[in-house]
């Protein structure tokens, strides 16, 4: 965006960090542009602010001694996982070290009897989930890019199955972080739940990096239900959709996953996934539980849309044909690329109570057609979250100019509507103007508070989260 | 406890500050002894250290008066819902002003679409979902005890149904709280997840009221299942019975609550509550779903316990039946005091990885009989949470100093086994002692420099979660 700024910086401090860091860590630091600017922001329009270098713990302990090098010199340290965050939240718009946590990727513990794990934050969700594959247990959360889990952790990540199986808030039960001050901090053990004190796991969780370096994490595990099934149903409107999606959620149907894709995205899936769904508001479903639960939640999905006007509904019970269906949800922000070749698109991330979703959802629709963008529409309804992805050509200064206008709308309407500016890609640089408006001034202040508490010279990712810098 | 300590008065300012609110709040206001002790700790031996006066807001608006008033004057302000807490949180170790939050009751807004409602701290879970027993939505955080939801969210209270609902951590999606500066802070709006920035909820959630006063909850409501029915099944051992329940949950089976009882609480239950139960470990479960999915449930519970040597596994599906057991289970504190009239009982609360809960509980019951104390148990066994209630005559020292032997040891045990020391009862004054060897020190220094940033001089419910004082 046109108003990313570089904050100050320590330039004689930098220089000195890096040289005692060069020494220390050889082979595991790297000052090469092509690396720092591959460490920056990358993913969407947002400007690439690169670190001064980039250095590859392996352990706890060489995480400590970063931090303390860092530290005496007053330079920002900036974690990075896979880079896949969408709201500049690896930029370094102060310079400083990029800590890549990458090769911190040892599953360290799965306690199969409990149902979970013990992992350093280099873990790729999907490194976990073919480690776990013989134990008939796997990692629910599931954002579509195959993100480190301790990147997840830091930007409160979810996805499509949060509905039923929790965001990483729920399914994070204790890490381990080193403070700006180089102690290692413990915020929980592998209780499932503990009244013990102020919950220190639920504020690294969402903190972004801005509190200190995650270096473990205990994660819970789901058991893989017995049969999942998947299905597809259409709409005559976005409200007839989001009107089955409350019934079915208030009926208590589990439903493991409930996407909502408007017409522009089914459009999109069907020439970039060579599918042939209806091209009018869709919901694509999944059930999972016993071979007679998954049917009978199936059945009951069916009587439910059936009352909203509800068409088409196909079941997906082949394995196949299952995966078929999400490799083309997942593909989607791909195929919406596709509508608009040479064109980049930026994903917005309002969340909003259900009942409000149609509402949100056509508003959206009405401001992008307002601005003549291009901007097709999928969300995780079971949460009231859905992304427009508006496509432009992201050199052409007016049409970024309305993307930052749509995207300020849905922001303002979703706080207006009781929602969040954001559900799940976290606030980052990208959406820092609009925290104050959503929680007013007194929680800034409140989390200013503890930043400096936890923080006290500001050198663990600067400028995040629309915190005084 | 014999170690539960006095802290300095500033008895000038606490003079001063009650003239003030003496005249502003009139008959709202209280400086009797018997109200004072009232809002002291009461439920467990530990010594009631009563306020020097009790005030009873109506509104948020006159909250922040009180606390300005005593900010202004460096009075220590408590917070009190229904003084059901078992830890000594509502005592006033330094003085100062009992906050009584049960006349601000009302339920704001009920959204059923959304499944939510916005309450006041005083509303209990019982009055809350006696409102919303028309909605076919109910409130399901249980901890026994009718309690108000404000004084709930502060001890991060869970219960008998955690298990399938989660624990207030999981079911308040915001609140409203006054700072010490006066100031409303606002955590959250009504969207089912966010992103946006520190998870503020999550840390006034468990809080124990020292760092601000909840005024306003936003909380998550459930779909009351179409069927729901219990069952009991008798075990040889407590390992068996631990081992059925792991099979259960790897197993993906949603049981909404599934409790263990030892040998004592059932001879306990069947005498209080006329029960004729097996005097044997016993699993008392409940099944929510279609009626079709619970019958399901039931059976592939039965086969899972019958593998571990489970007998008299018995259904309740009437209404009666069902509800006669779980008032049971509710009375089961009252039945096992009535194992030794005139006694008292202090409830533990450990909780660890449920792999470890029998060598837990086994550990524990050796301990009791080494320290020839009567010490049934019952637990939340789907968490791992348990509770030893050891009985005994409160006016012997001797007696109390062996349950405060017993109290460490399981603590300590917990701990060594990766649990906690507290799993629904908060730390308060009564487990002060156990929070660093839990977290160890760099915990207590965050939550330490957490409650000075939010409130700077120390007055919210000081000398509680053992944070330097």
């Amino acid at each position: 965006m046109a108003d990313l700024v570089d904050l100050p910086r320590n330039d004689s401090g930098i220089e000195t960090a890096l040289g005692i860091l060069a020494q220390r860590f050889g082979p595991q630091f790297d000052r090469g542009a092509a690396m720092r600017e591959q460490h920056g922001h990358t993913t969407t329009w947002l400007r690439n602010q690169k670190p001064d270098a980039v250095v590859f713990p392996h352990s706890t302990g060489e995480v400590q001694e970063i931090v303390r090098i860092c530290s005496a010199h007053h330079v920002p340290i900036i974690p990075f996982g896979t880079g896949t965050s969408l709201e500049g939240h690896v930029n370094a718009p102060a310079g400083g070290v990029s800590v890549d946590l990458s090769q911190m990727n040892r599953i360290l513990e799965v306690h199969a009897q409990d149902m979970d794990a013990v992992i350093e934050p280099g873990v790729t969700r999907k490194a976990l989930n073919t480690h776990l594959r013989d134990t008939g247990l796997f990692f629910p959360v599931d954002p579509g890019a195959d993100a480190s889990l301790g990147g997840m952790a830091s930007t409160r990540a979810s996805g499509t199955n949060a509905v039923r199986y929790g965001t990483m808030r729920d399914n994070v039960l204790g890490l381990k972080a080193v403070l700006a001050s180089g102690e290692v901090l413990t915020t929980g053990g592998r209780a499932r739940k503990s009244s013990a004190g102020y919950d220190l796991t639920r504020l690294f969780v969402g903190a972004e990096g801005t509190l200190g370096l995650i270096t473990e994490l205990t994660v819970k595990l789901a058991g893989i239900p017995e049969a999942m099934s998947a299905a597809t149903c259409s709409f005559p409107t976005t409200d007839a959709a989001c009107r089955a999606v409350i019934m079915t959620i208030q009926y208590g149907l589990p439903v493991a996953r409930i996407e909502l894709l408007d017409a522009m995205s089914v459009h999109a899936a069907n020439a970039y996934s060579k599918l042939d769904l209806p091209e009018q508001p869709l919901l694509l479903l999944e059930f999972h539980g016993s071979a007679s639960s998954v049917a009978e939640q199936a059945e009951t999905f069916g009587e439910i849309a059936a009352e909203f006007g509800g068409s088409g509904f196909e079941m997906a019970t082949r394995e196949e044909d299952r995966l078929r269906l999400w490799q083309a949800r997942h593909d989607l922000y791909w195929a919406c690329l596709a509508l608009k070749p040479e064109g980049a698109g930026l994903s917005t991330d309002v969340c909003v109570p259900v009942s409000r979703l149609a509402e949100a959802v056509v508003r959206g629709q009405e401001k992008a057609e307002e601005l003549g963008l291009t901007a097709p529409v999928a969300g995780h309804v079971g949460d009231g979250n859905f992304h427009m992805l508006p496509l432009i050509d992201a050199s052409d200064p007016k049409e970024r100019a309305k993307v930052d206008e749509l995207s300020a709308f849905l922001a303002e309407l979703a706080i207006s509507l009781g929602g969040t500016c954001t559900g799940e890609h976290g606030i980052g640089q990208g959406k820092a103007r609009y925290l104050e408006a959503e929680l007013g001034p007194a929680a800034v202040t409140a989390m200013a508070g503890i930043k400096a508490a936890l923080d006290p010279d500001n050198i663990m990712n600067p400028g995040k989260i629309g915190l005084p810098a």
